[in-house]
């Protein structure tokens, strides 16, 4: 699969599994910087040149730029744009609906935007992830266990003695797919991603939450182990610093996660 | 509350419970419509003009206006503005992501948009939900056990003798809220929604899947009683003729749809 060699080159030209996730908010941009849009744009182009030789992937959470109404979508497109082409991008976007709805977020993020990846979420089941899932050449995160509190609420509620994240896993796995079929898992669980690879050796993970999330890269690398992962970092990346040194910040920062969750 | 009130008002007024779900797409508008955004949001404007004092509420389903990328959203605000100020405006978005990510969905959806209400996904846990739930005078749609067929994989997962909808129902009520708390629960699923009924009666349900989903109203509302309910109909209304005549159409369907679901 294309897009899967596309992931590996990466991460071995680059020699990195790390993510930056732009995170971007007007109110934590540099302070010289000021609060307008173009500003937003300006510092993600500033991100990007300063670390896309040192990550595999760029996630863009949507949230951030839905919040500056159609200028920050505008942000997001022209960020989208100024990605190296051989980087993989993932749209954090979290979707998920009935069916004939999904297949038109689909086609927003697939075919109107081109983005290589999507988070989905699992909750409506097998008919809301399916049209994802009929692309050729993309990669489908469907939500695991998410790296933050919430995830203790009900993704951990056992069911025939498994939780419900393992159900989500193992159940997904037998939907067709013509796509590359990935699973969100936070560092804030390493013994749990431990045994996820126990059932689950191949399945490429996303793997959020290290940094301010408290996640630990050296657990959480001990847990996958040598299997397929891309593992995000977004703020402890982004804000190293709000002085005119913040892209230097965030490339130091970079190396250092870099280094820390290694090859 | 004055958002329950506003509800309770039009519902009064109005006399009905239905809400049209304008769930639009260039491929189905009326054969003399030509194939642009435009278009759409001349549709919109047509069949609320034609519906408005037959509906409590609308809801605009984001993915198909996500699909036309940012023209698709400019239509999305301007079918938004064209809404009754006395009418509930539903964004059904079923966002959902870790605490700071939620908030900027907030952000977006209650003070960039000004929707009175969203639908929200449960799976990532209260954390999730929260930023929503802190507005005041919102009303906050959690998915319990939705309409589609993939309601089948996951929600009805059994963990200590309650299906998972049940604990997302019971678990949510006891999170802290300014706002109104609802669910949404599919018209295909009348007995668990009479179940629902028993252990949930107060709570304000948010009703798809009558239609071409193939939800009974009559069955629907007998299972629902005298409780709190918004009852959508999306394709079944926008779409009932694709000549000139599809506004008169869609009215004589949403009087049919007011009567059947009654009051």
């Amino acid at each position: 699969m294309r897009i899967k060699n596309k992931l590996f080159e990466i991460q071995q030209i680059n020699n990195t599994r790390l993510c930056v996730g732009l995170d971007t908010e007007l109110t934590k941009l540099p302070i010289h910087y000021d609060q307008s849009p173009e500003a937003l744009l300006t510092f993600n182009k500033s991100i990007i040149e300063a670390t896309k030789d040192l990550v595999c992937a760029y996630k863009i959470n949507f949230a951030f730029y839905e919040q500056y109404g159609v200028d920050g979508m505008h942000v997001l497109r022209e960020t989208l744009k100024s990605i190296p082409s051989n980087v993989i991008t993932i749209a954090d976007a979290k979707r998920g609906d009935i069916g004939n709805t999904s297949r038109a977020y689909a086609i927003s993020i697939f075919e109107e935007m081109k983005f290589d990846s999507i988070t989905v979420n699992p909750y409506m089941g097998k008919d809301s992830v399916e049209p994802f899932l009929q692309y050729e050449d993309k990669i489908i995160f469907i939500l695991a266990l998410t790296s933050n509190p919430g995830s203790f609420d009900f993704q951990r509620l056992v069911s025939d003695g498994k939780p419900l994240y393992q159900h989500v896993i193992e159940t997904s796995q037998k939907w067709n797919t013509n796509s590359e079929l990935g699973y969100v898992v936070g560092a804030t669980h390493p013994n749990e991603l431990k045994e996820i690879r126990t059932y689950s050796p191949n399945s490429l993970m996303l793997i959020p939450g290290i940094g301010t999330q408290g996640g630990d890269a050296t657990a959480t690398m001990e847990a996958n182990g040598n299997s397929p992962a891309i593992v995000n970092v977004s703020r402890g990346i982004l804000y190293a610093s709000n002085g005119a040194d913040f892209a230097e910040k965030a490339r130091l920062k970079a190396e250092f996660y870099q280094k820390e969750i290694g090859m």
